[in-house]
């Protein structure tokens, strides 16, 4: 049998990006003067204005392609965005996946002590955070069992794996716009300088600050006024 | 517990429409001569034009929802489909999912004779059908007493979950046109009426079968000009 | 010579239409219960609490289809909105275009007293609204005798049609769903109960307040939570 | 008053560019073996298997923006096209445009000697050729005098542009990706190498032809995949 592996962390790493703040002024220029470069000294302004106005295109021409490992029950909520994003996922059923699962953190809150429709949650006992840790654990590997052992039965791949649960890790590619990386932030994290309310899942919550990084590199200037402007996308 | 159910099949119901061949001819109809009412005898006539020759604008003009219930890594698939879709799904961090799982019928086939890359699939024997099936429910059975028993530690739903299986059944209503409804036939049903060649999984297929059913009665004349020039949207 | 046709207004139709508050309320709880009809009490209270915290899908599972018969300029904004809208418009290469072209009325604000970046309108003065009239009238004349010009020439609708200004009317299918229509509005409009500014041109408003006031009587929960929450789409 | 241009071609230029075949490749392979590069022997096998079976996702990992001169009416067919593609067009509200014209060279063919429907056209004889570049100028040189005494009356540029004709230029940044570039020269070039018919306007061909020279060395393997599989977007 597969050695199980388990992991307590997302992986999301820059594969390729295109553009960046000169390119957001670019574009928005073309509207007044054509082709001509924007002045430097007026970038900030410029997407200062277009982000508090809502002038949402300027910020399409651009991209940025992204490797991601992540269980499945983030991708499921990930793949919800449809507009300004691609993906190629991982196949269950050209491939036997890995066996690598989801355990979370003794320090990610595991118990609900608000309501279904507003969650707020809190830090399980030790005891709670022991027994989520071993149930866990010892449902994926049952789990995984059957997996190989149906496997081994020659059975197909797509047929097999409807065992795995949605803890599994998963691997994609994935391209986006920073336009379509800025309203997924705003679902997809929680944070104080936003003027709505959003209530992510922890875990696709790590997948996003992980975005948030490296978007924040790539479009300085963007991201400063994405801030500033309550963190809701153009 | 819970008692648990094991179906094999799925379900999709039409909750709503609006259209039909003829809002089809009208909007390609306004291209010449405004907004006039076709000639009868020329809708079927106008719509195998523009089925042959991709203008596929006109089929947009009109909307199904339906009502499916599925396995997740049947809703997976389907979410895939970004263009010209709808999707709300029972969210299993605001709500203890269903205790409904998929087995499949012993005519399933099971055994992938084919490669990864192009899979060609035959039943299973006798001995594979009942170890397949005994897997499956033996598996589901005790990821959802893991599933409960995390949930009656008091642990947050969104954290239970991550135990629960593919093969679970989940609920989600659809939003769709004519066109995207093409465009997702043409890759998840195989049929020799097409002029390209599809590899869907049998259980996606099962519910884009009772999709295809509800679109050919609602627009006949699309459907047959569909069939007719390959199943492929325009 | 055909006879020309000066006109000082849009029309837009409503043609079809699919849904309304309660596929909102139903699509969103599907998430918590299923396929359960919602508690007509709480109706109002979900669809707040969608607005507020930009929940949007469940806002797409409806359909509007509208006729519309606007100037080019306008046409040429209202497409701009790519993500849940479709369009049929009349072809000036398969067909000659109606004599009909767009001359304000002597109230509409003719002056820009602001910057380009930030206009502001102010009504001209008695004789700058008849030289503006006569001279588009004079203007879309001397085309329109061109065009009919060529086409007496043999010369193709596709070619002649290069000499048509932009204040000549077009006419076109529309279809969108809630959440692509209160976009639109957010754009499309100025309104005070709008928590941001926009600077719609006068005469794509006027399209757009009519498919608000459509939109209003079919949804008036929504529109209401719409309204009460900065008119930004969810 | 300003001096009037005439053009007979259009302009489009590579701004910037992110990915290529092995892009495609790469993205195709996380389906079966994670982040592992592919074989660098397999790319073209791999790409025309992706092309063959309609797998588009995979070519959606990239992106290039151009610049783009063209005239009105070849910018209106051009954004019909919603998905994968953004635009950012010069604005006649913001800023006053430039007057430069198309008048077509003398070898574009003029006259339609097919039907509305099915237009086959061919070229006109010296004596049509003469008379529509005569007109053209004369009537784009009208509009453009009425547009200028316009603005001298301080009529806003947003009204006054009502009389410039569809055959004026207009610039803009637009950005998409391979899978939307084919889409896009199956419906805007016509080619033998086609399975379907298509008939573009000449002006916008012209445009697709020089985008499809660039997508051709960007995407060599891919370009020749999609020439050899009929011209269809996977």
């Amino acid at each position: 049998m597969t050695e199980i592996t388990f992991l307590d962390n997302v992986t999301v790493e820059l594969v390729d990006a295109m553009g960046g703040d000169l390119s957001v002024a670019r574009a928005a220029q073309v509207s007044l003067r054509g082709q001509n470069d924007p002045d430097p000294e007026k970038i900030t302004g410029l997407i200062n204005y277009l982000m508090r106005e809502k002038h949402g295109s300027p910020f399409e021409h651009n991209a940025f392609t992204f490797y991601a490992k992540v269980p499945i029950f983030v991708v499921r909520e990930w793949q919800r965005h449809r507009i300004g994003w691609s993906y190629n996922e991982m196949s269950g059923r050209y491939t036997k996946l890995s066996a690598e699962f989801y355990v979370p953190k003794a320090d990610r809150p595991l118990v609900n002590v608000g309501t279904s429709a507003k969650p707020e949650f809190s830090a399980g006992s030790s005891v709670q955070v022991a027994e989520t840790q071993e149930r866990l654990e010892r449902s994926y590997s049952d789990a995984w069992f059957e997996y190989e052992a149906l496997l081994g039965q020659g059975i197909a791949n797509e047929v097999a794996r409807s065992v795995l649960p949605v803890g599994i890790y998963t691997q994609m590619y994935v391209t986006a716009n920073a336009r379509s990386i800025m309203a997924f932030l705003s679902l997809r994290t929680k944070d104080e300088r936003a003027t709505h309310y959003s209530r992510p899942q922890h875990e696709i919550e790590l997948a996003a600050r992980k975005i948030e990084e490296i978007f924040a590199e790539k479009f300085p200037i963007t991201y400063k006024a994405y801030n500033e402007n309550g963190r809701v996308s153009p």
